[in-house]
């Protein structure tokens, strides 16, 4: 028996169209004798639809949508669809009032439907929001095979595999005691740095424990913040990947199940991104790509201050959008060095993109006069530099208010973290590129991108939208110079801030593995400055709540899944003064 | 014995703080001979802690706390107070790492521990992202007196009061099956507008048909968005309120039950506000003052447009602050209207706060000049309409970051719905005051305003921080005008928008009920109205996410409990326009 997982792109919440790739991939499967047809999680509506989901017509639409897809399906094909569905007993019962379903579409009808068992309710995931856990282990047969059916979080759940268990059921031993012949699970699993070697490990695991074919098919694309990779795969009884669909693009995957061997025979395997520089960069690359799309940009604009941060959000727009979509503009104040022009204007050379020089001087001097009553005696200060940053701020949005472009935001991880950026200044943008990469992943980023710039072959490859460069895509100098917002005279990150390696170190421990001061301190930080650090994060708390999305790339964002309180306190063993240095407050 | 309901306003995340709370009222109430003091829902960390719990440290300096307030408790008396607590089992049997429990502590020690059965997970809540359910009936007792304990959402499962159930147990049936004397219920409930008349209501029903008394003990003060509003209550068993604690403030009342009669004798009932729009002011006034307070800022400053929003929230800051407290700042531009000057005038020197006038049109024109290159050609449109409101939202940010000042926002709920607003403009702010009072609320609320500023006894009560009003708080010119931007000569809000009784009801209709444009339709409204506002609403949500905090008064707030996508799309039977007239588009 033929099989094929469909990798698709679906955008939220437009089930005409997301319907039409699902029939789309099903007739080109179908002309390829494929039986049955695997879509991800909530293929039809796209995953997370998040509160779309509280509007019953749009569940209501979605039930009408799935019927007319069984009738226009060709009639030789089955296929697993994620949609949500009601559940009947709600009222009566208690209980949320919908599965996270999968539908088994064939002959014109909705055949069977299937319900998601273990409901994620972490990070990103509000799965318990909405749905109400399925009960029963879930399987079909189909032409004399046994196949099982998973959904996503049902998969991730061996205490052998995690040393842990998150849920009490496992509904992979249930349908593995029960006994199929393949184990199918439907994914809508975002990407986060490394996250397919895990998956893949576990893959293997699962099928070498429980001597499973598991097809494993996931969703493909950005979705706000949320990028997923798609990297869909196959594994064989003995835990062998025997296909794999390709990283960050949609796919269509055919396979083979031998039903004398019981087993998938061996497919087309993509290979997976060679590093995680590369890695990131196809996962921006595509998340600016179908933001733009899904939100009808065709253009985008961004501000170049000559640092490594606006370069690289440059890069990847023009990567996503083609060079002739993108406006780089220079906005240079008299604290503007030299270097920051030129470097600026290199980067748009090397891109190959449009650009704009637009001095702020004027506008600076005309915010001095008219805050001259109030502001008379006082030092320049953090109101001063921020005036700035709102400057062109405001400049941007004009151009993108004008004449209908996307602004990119440019601002890093790290510099979130501590608040390191002004809020209504350099923050704004619909989308925020790099907001998930700590300063030294955005070094390491722009290495590998000139690197790759050099070989010819890599670069037809990744760097499709960018034909001018000239051997670099990030001018050397951008790299070696050191980091300044430049908002007064001589102004570096680091006269206010430990070196981006200290501090992201300090970061990684904090945000990402919940580690106390203490623990920070033992592991050999100094105790003044990591009680800065976790300060400036909790005081930036109220920047970020404000903040675009950004592209989710690790697995604890700024984003969705990072939800902390504003008015808190936890009182520090030094009491810090209310204003820092270098915390551009607001 | 005498029980004392502790009703505590605690600062997110500030365990020392908060156990001194606990501990001050312990000592107040074993004065008076008290023998068991009951405190809100997670009363040492304050509700909601949010992803502060993710962090082991934290939950850890919550044991330690406990400990050392239950040695510092006077002899006598026993406290039920709420805090998390680990789930031994999580890792081995699966299942969520925390509890959300009530520690009962007596004689030096925390004598049992009871956790929450019911979670809620909806709207602004997320319990099952950081609980597990208790599975126990919660009991002890004291004195020979049985006492059943359950928090919050375990009480809010009446199936015949509801109509339905939301989850398949009722912990209180459980309680009144087991036969306790007292039931107990530790609450973090936040206020939305007619609340508690409905727990209220649903406090007789469940109390009569159980035979059951109940000390329901609530949180009060502002948490970000959230506002709990206190008005803690007693019902005896026939279940007629017996205590009423103050609405949107701390209380502390004690009550005797009668053990020969096991039942409660009556206490003091403080009334309730006695309209919804005295339930809102003094909601916003409360959120005000403790965002201001838990975030440190002791002044705020207030753009003045000479409209009705920033005069209520001017107003609002005024009672929360103090007049002498509160800047106002009016920016007229040439589009100003004279009224417009002329009004917010007279709504400073009825407010008796201070002002300033800083006119733009010098930057306004500066703007020009800068941008003139690349706009050149084009028509005044959206883009320079935005400049006016970004120019001023940089003004007011200057100020604040130069004094230290919290920025108050002053949009309405209507215009937030429909993105007539400027994101980096009128939006900024650290709080957004009236973000979920539609328009037309906001009118009611300044006419009720006005009537009790000529009632001198409300007015201390209400108004103590507005000494200098003349008999009227709004300016009747500011009541009776037409709204407007006034972004270009003329302009006024109904240009591009619906009346606001109809934008009203529709976005009521659209928010809160859940309706499909089918449905709106038929109640009567005309279909290009609707299907132009629907696309409105899903287009501004790009703006919503980046709005501040909104204090929250309605059951639906765009806020942290409306999670919508932003690149999504529902596809219209009318296709739009890309940009509506009246659509300040970013």
């Amino acid at each position: 028996m033929k099989l094929a997982i469909a990798q698709l792109n679906p955008t939220i919440g437009d089930l005409t169209g997301n319907a039409q790739q699902i029939l789309d991939a099903a007739k080109t499967a179908a002309n390829q004798g494929v039986r049955l047809l695997l879509t991800p999680e909530l293929s039809l509506c796209g995953y997370p639809p998040r509160d779309l989901l509280l509007n019953p017509s749009f569940v209501a639409a979605m039930a009408t949508q799935v019927q007319q897809l069984a009738w226009d399906l060709p009639p030789q094909i089955a296929v697993l669809l994620g949609m949500a569905t009601p559940n009947p007993t709600a009222h009566s019962a208690g209980g949320k009032s919908l599965f996270n379903s999968i539908a088994l579409l064939e002959q014109g009808k909705v055949q069977q439907v299937f319900h998601k068992r273990l409901l994620p309710t972490y990070d990103v995931f509000d799965e318990h929001r909405y749905f109400e856990p399925g009960l029963q282990s879930n399987a079909f047969t189909l032409d004399g095979i046994g196949i099982g059916v998973t959904i996503c979080e049902d998969l991730w759940n061996d205490e052998e595999f995690w040393g842990k268990r998150l849920y009490q059921v496992n509904p992979i031993a249930d349908l593995a005691h029960q006994g199929v012949d393949i184990l199918v699970n439907l994914s809508a699993s975002p990407y986060s740095t490394g996250k397919q070697q895990v998956r893949e490990a576990m893959l293997r695991h699962t099928s070498q424990r429980y001597q499973q074919t598991i097809l494993y098919t996931n969703q493909v694309g950005g979705n706000d913040d949320l990028l997923f990779d798609g990297s869909s795969v196959a594994v064989n009884q003995s835990g062998e990947v025997v296909a794999r669909a390709c990283a960050f693009d949609s796919d269509l995957v055919i396979l083979t199940f031998d039903e004398e061997r019981r087993d998938l025979l061996p497919g087309t395997i993509t290979p997976s991104p060679a590093s995680i520089d590369e890695e990131i960069w196809l996962a921006l690359v595509l998340g600016v790509k179908d933001y733009s799309r899904k939100c009808r940009f065709k253009q985008a604009v961004i501000g170049l201050s000559g640092g490594i941060d606006s370069a690289l959000v440059a890069a990847i727009a023009t990567a996503a959008l083609g060079k002739e979509n993108v406006l780089g503009v220079l906005m240079p104040s008299p604290y503007s060095s030299d270097h920051s022009i030129k470097d600026a204007q290199d980067l748009v050379n090397n891109l190959g993109i449009n650009s704009q020089i637009i001095p702020i001087g004027d506008l600076m001097q005309g915010y001095d006069q008219t805050l001259e009553p109030l502001f008379a005696g006082t030092e320049f200060g953090i109101a001063e530099e921020n005036i700035q940053s709102r400057i062109r701020g405001n400049l941007l949005m004009a151009i993108a208010n004008k004449f209908g472009y996307l602004l990119l935001s440019t601002g890093n991880k790290s510099e979130m973290a501590v608040g390191y950026c002004t809020l209504y200044g350099d923050m704004n943008g619909g989308l925020a590129v790099i907001a998930d990469l700590p300063k030294t992943q955005v070094y390491s980023l722009c290495q590998w991108l000139n690197t790759v710039a050099k070989k010819e072959i890599d670069r037809n490859h990744h760097l499709s939208g960018i034909t001018h460069h000239q051997g670099e895509i990030i001018p050397n100098n951008i790299l070696v110079k050191p980091p300044s917002a430049e908002l007064k005279p001589g102004q570096v990150d680091q006269d206010s801030l430990p070196s981006y390696e200290v501090l992201d170190d300090i970061l990684h421990r904090l945000v990402h593995e919940h580690q106390s001061a203490e623990q920070i301190i033992e592991a050999g930080h100094h105790s003044t400055i990591v009680e800065k650090i976790i300060r400036l994060v909790t005081r930036a708390e109220f920047k970020r709540r404000q903040a675009p999305p950004g592209l989710k790339i690790t697995d604890r964002a700024f984003g969705t899944g990072w939800r902390m309180p504003i008015a808190s306190q936890r009182r520090q063993k030094v009491e810090g003064r209310r204003q820092e240095a270098g915390d551009r407050r607001y």
